[in-house]
């Protein structure tokens, strides 16, 4: 099966390094560098790459598009002439209701986009980091919507069994951009905000585990995380909004030193955060 | 040497486990409870033990208050009456200008009181959780006052090395609860109030490190943090509504589609973070 991966950066180039290894799988790569295909070739981890789609997409039954999400419209539209009909595209973006409806609404109709979010991305960017491991422990998403069929679904599945990650499960783009909003991109807003909130660099002498824990991903891409929050926007604000209100209602019982509130908040958040325990 | 510690709980347990076995120390113990005192005796990190501190502080030249910051006073006033002269004290809480001046106010002149407190506490309590290796990593932080000796400020710093601890340093009261309450205080109301914004318990599954990560401080013990929160109340106050207005100043951006302005934020966040990389 030849499979081609758009876009070789530190996820495009994750998925050749775990895939390329894999007898029945030929992985071909396509960058807009040439200096980063040349990279993939002396990793050994494509068979052959071009900067030029229309060189390489027509022999591939499957096309991974590991783009930034501003540029995944545009490239279909230039570049799906060059693909065979039956072709499967896969994206992997962080946000799904603003990309992969606008999409599929201008997709051939003999091809078929399904989505899929495997949850490893890292802060750092390039093929350099690129780790085939990265997939080891990733929940790994597939995010199928009414003009999906199941052939392309069970495709996706298989997908996320050749990379081997630690658990797949199926949710619609509505459900996961409530999740990603929530569990991704508020502690983003979070972890940022807290280091906005003042010069700390006095204080790094005496910082314990807890603090590098929360900020850790204080450390951020600005040009890929402004694209998705600004395409999950309404459901980012309504997180947001949220947060601040409990961070304020926690403030005011402080105020009003209500020790009872204080504690009922404590107690609560403890029980829900041992769910989380792995 | 005699040293009686008050309070074997998670913290006092584990510093006489790190002390116990070091030839030139004798560690008596003082709890309220009779089965904890049992169990440091069979567990040899005391010698002795009492839940009467008048059988213990008499023989011991130092007096390590490992107790819930609420009872340092009142533990003071009842049993300063049998400490010998010269003896010094050492409490260890996680708050300092509140609890300290009151105290160092009542105490006999022929006692001195010099203030530690190393940043190695855990969200488990009681002896059971007590380990000696909890020192290792630890900032340990002397907070002297104008009532201090020198002789006693040393005392403090060759604890620390007794206690084989990362990194010893000075700070003021003023210094040290600003230093607290932004690094550990508020990123305590944030893990909380992050846990409390709404029910999760169906993400579960979709959740990556990041999250766990920064929210693994929301277990928390609700009597000890109401206590260190009210004690430092003014402080973390002004802590939560700087990252309030933070926060808020991040919404708006996303809010206005300020691209340039989020950006500048998040190469903001990442520049500050870069510092606390160890």
């Amino acid at each position: 099966m030849n499979i081609a991966i758009i876009g070789l950066g530190l996820m495009g180039a994750s998925f050749a390094k775990r895939l390329s290894p894999q007898k029945d799988k030929i992985i071909y790569g396509v960058d807009q560098n040439e200096q980063t295909i040349q990279t993939a070739l002396d990793l050994n981890i494509i068979k052959e790459g071009s900067t030029k789609p229309s060189e390489i997409v027509g022999k591939c039954k499957l096309v991974i598009l590991a783009l930034y999400p501003s540029m995944i419209k545009p490239w279909i539209e230039e570049n799906q002439q060059y693909l065979e009909s039956k072709t499967i595209l896969m994206d992997i973006s962080g946000v799904k209701t603003n990309i992969i409806k606008p999409v599929q609404s201008i997709l051939r109709d003999d091809l078929e986009l399904i989505s899929i979010h495997p949850m490893c991305g890292r802060e750092s960017k390039g093929i350099d980091f690129a780790q085939a491991d990265i997939f080891d422990n990733a929940n790994f998403i597939i995010v199928p919507t009414e003009k999906n069929t199941q052939k392309a679904i069970e495709s996706a599945k298989q997908l996320g069994k050749d990379l081997r990650v630690k658990n797949i499960s199926k949710l619609s783009c509505e459900e996961h951009d409530k999740m990603i909003g929530f569990l991704s991109q508020l502690t983003h807003v979070i972890a940022v905000s807290l280091m906005n909130t003042h010069d700390n660099s006095h204080l790094v002498e005496y910082t314990g585990d807890s603090f590098r824990d929360l900020t850790r991903i204080a450390t951020i891409n600005e040009d890929l995380w402004s694209e998705l929050f600004l395409l999950n926007k309404d459901i980012l604000l309504e997180e947001i909004d949220q947060f601040l209100d409990s961070t304020k209602h926690f403030r005011d019982s402080l105020e009003k030193e209500d020790v009872s509130e204080m504690k009922r908040l404590f107690i609560q958040s403890t029980k829900r955060r041992k769910l989380f325990n792995k």
